[in-house]
């Protein structure tokens, strides 16, 4: 296969080509069936089996427990920012842990249907840094703590989750892990609910992820629309509406694909799946973060403990150069760098599907740019 | 093009073969682009274009009024039942029209934000009639009055909207037409909002649309998710949240197919997009009526001025050889005849991909069917 340009955009984002080959060679005919997957009844044989697999291979790759239940859903993260306190909250408090704009909108979302207690907010540094668990306002009664463990926009990652317990709550903790699922493994022993557009690390924009655990289910509130209630959503299967059967279809062959991805340590052992993955992105950002930090041409403003694998923003010192440097960056073929309107600057998203040949050819033509700039 | 089966299926259903062609084609690369569509920002040019360019055809396809808003969103119908009382209702009372499966589903729903008045039923028929206009009881003060105006389980269609000024009504008309849309043409004049599954005539599952007149916007309820507010949606050109970027990709595509189809009439006129679909629809759906009413082996149970031309349910007069008569079919490569689990018996769709050709296959392998086991 030919290289395709590399696509750095925070989503929806790049696909492996491998996965967009296979979606294109059976788009007419899937399996001999006459009929390519969207033109499949969801309660057909055919996708029905396409939508095991793929709830299979997610609950093989991220070692989900069985108690907890995998949905799909539609509206993305957004959408989730309402569904999460609608079934959860019961209408009571809930704790909001701010650390960028996404879990600043889910704060102002979950005030239309919760007492909304802030425990913690970094906007004090510009989203910069993320407030140490120990120093969280939990509250006695909270019927769960909101983290967005990767903040798409700001580009800060929880690199360990909170362990609500030490902490002296009894609350689930939910998980906005939209730009994060299936870049590691996750410690489903400290998480109620886990909730993520699929449209950065696994699949197309409309597809939404929902992980869920049973005894969290049967509490949604009267005025939840039927099509987003968990329960409803978890007794028929994801089959409540029809689904996204597309994009179900699709997630099932990244799944496929993140299974066969190996990486091989030095002393021999070799990583698969989302362990090969971690492995990768964390060389993979490394790799662009210590340019950054070795340049003064170019800068990555958050705090080194809490740097994004996924999403890396950075702004060069003279931004009377940005245009320039987008536009080398188009005919070098690195697509989709421009950073999120609320920030400026850059941004690089480093997903599951960009390899590390791409973060090369970016650091090799930042540093051109930056010799014949400087 | 060599000919696929052909998929009878009520939804996800057939798409035209030269549709999928086309995006095998460019899933790795739009125009040039060196990404594909799944890959793009939707906040960027490509995206941008391709999005304008669906509205736009859509647009001109049903000539869509300069005062009505076309909305992309997620969710489905089922969906719909909720994020409609949510944005029209303001708490106050709806009139509902039952009709069938679908319509019942949404008389249920509105119940949890509105006081919802029966205003007709035809459930005493068994959903085979369509109780007329003036027999409805409509309220004086209602916000809006409902009505699926095709019954994709049932197999009921309005062939012409009700006028609701003519029967004393100021309220705006909502009308459900997933399994209708570009099918034939809207009379707006009679609409206030339509929405829409694509995955019968437009699309794939997870794209829904929203036709909705600009005055009726502004009133969505405290408890309305923010990614369901209409108006929200509307500011932001359907980009309020990432939109189910693949999907509107999709609907573009087959909105230029529905533009180039055309129909000849005997004195030579030509008829073009929505009107040459509803002569071909037509003229598919009375083959396989008028097959059905000659023949004492099968039988439709609709009245026959309001029979659906996009779902068509039949029975075979002796049930015990419906697993003869469907197997049979696959073999012909007459796929997804089942009839919903509700009905029972077998049903056809005919939504505009599923050529003239492909009812008359299924005639023919009625016919044999029919003689090899009368």
């Amino acid at each position: 296969m030919s290289q395709r340009p590399f696509n750095f955009s925070a989503g929806p984002a790049t696909i492996p080509q491998e996965v967009l080959h296979m979606a294109a060679a059976e788009m007419l005919d899937w399996h001999g069936t006459g009929m390519g997957v969207m033109e499949m009844s969801h309660r057909g044989k055919a996708f029905m089996a396409i939508h095991a697999q793929a709830v299979a291979d997610l609950r093989e790759l991220l070692a989900i427990p069985e108690n907890f239940r995998v949905l799909f859903m539609q509206g993305g993260g957004l959408a989730q920012n309402a569904i999460v306190p609608l079934n959860l909250s019961r209408g009571g408090t809930v704790d909001l842990v701010v650390t960028g704009a996404w879990s600043q909108k889910s704060y102002k979302e979950a005030g239309k249907y919760a007492q909304v207690n802030l425990a913690a907010s970094a906007q004090a540094s510009g989203f910069t840094t993320l407030p140490s668990p120990n120093t969280w306002q939990l509250s006695k009664e909270a019927a769960y703590v909101h983290v967005c463990s990767n903040e798409t926009i700001h580009g800060v990652e929880f690199h360990e989750l909170p362990d609500l317990q030490a902490l002296g709550s009894t609350a689930p903790l939910v998980i906005d892990f939209s730009s994060q699922v299936t870049s590691r493994p996750v410690d489903w022993s400290r998480v109620g609910l886990a909730f993520g557009g699929a449209q950065k690390n696994i699949g197309p924009a409309g597809l939404t992820l929902v992980v869920v655990r049973e005894d969290l289910l049967g509490h949604a509130m009267a005025v939840c629309p039927s099509a987003f209630d968990y329960t409803l959503v978890a007794e028929h299967d994801s089959m409540y509406n029809t689904p996204p059967t597309y994009g179900i279809y699709l997630a099932g062959l990244i799944f496929q694909w993140v299974k066969q991805q190996t990486e091989t340590l030095a002393d021999g052992t070799v990583l698969r799946g989302v362990a090969a993955m971690e492995l990768r992105n964390k060389t993979k950002a490394e790799l662009l973060y210590s340019y950054l930090d070795s340049s003064d041409f170019y800068s990555n403003k958050v705090a080194k403990d809490c740097r994004s694998r996924m999403n890396l923003p950075f702004f060069l010192a003279d931004e009377s150069r940005n245009e320039a440097f987008l536009s080398g960056a188009q005919a070098h073929g690195l697509l989709q760098l421009k950073g999120h309107k609320s920030l400026g600057g850059m941004r690089a998203s480093l997903y599951n599907a960009m390899p590390l040949a791409g973060v090369q050819a970016l650091v090799a033509y930042m540093q051109d740019f930056e010799r014949s700039h400087a």
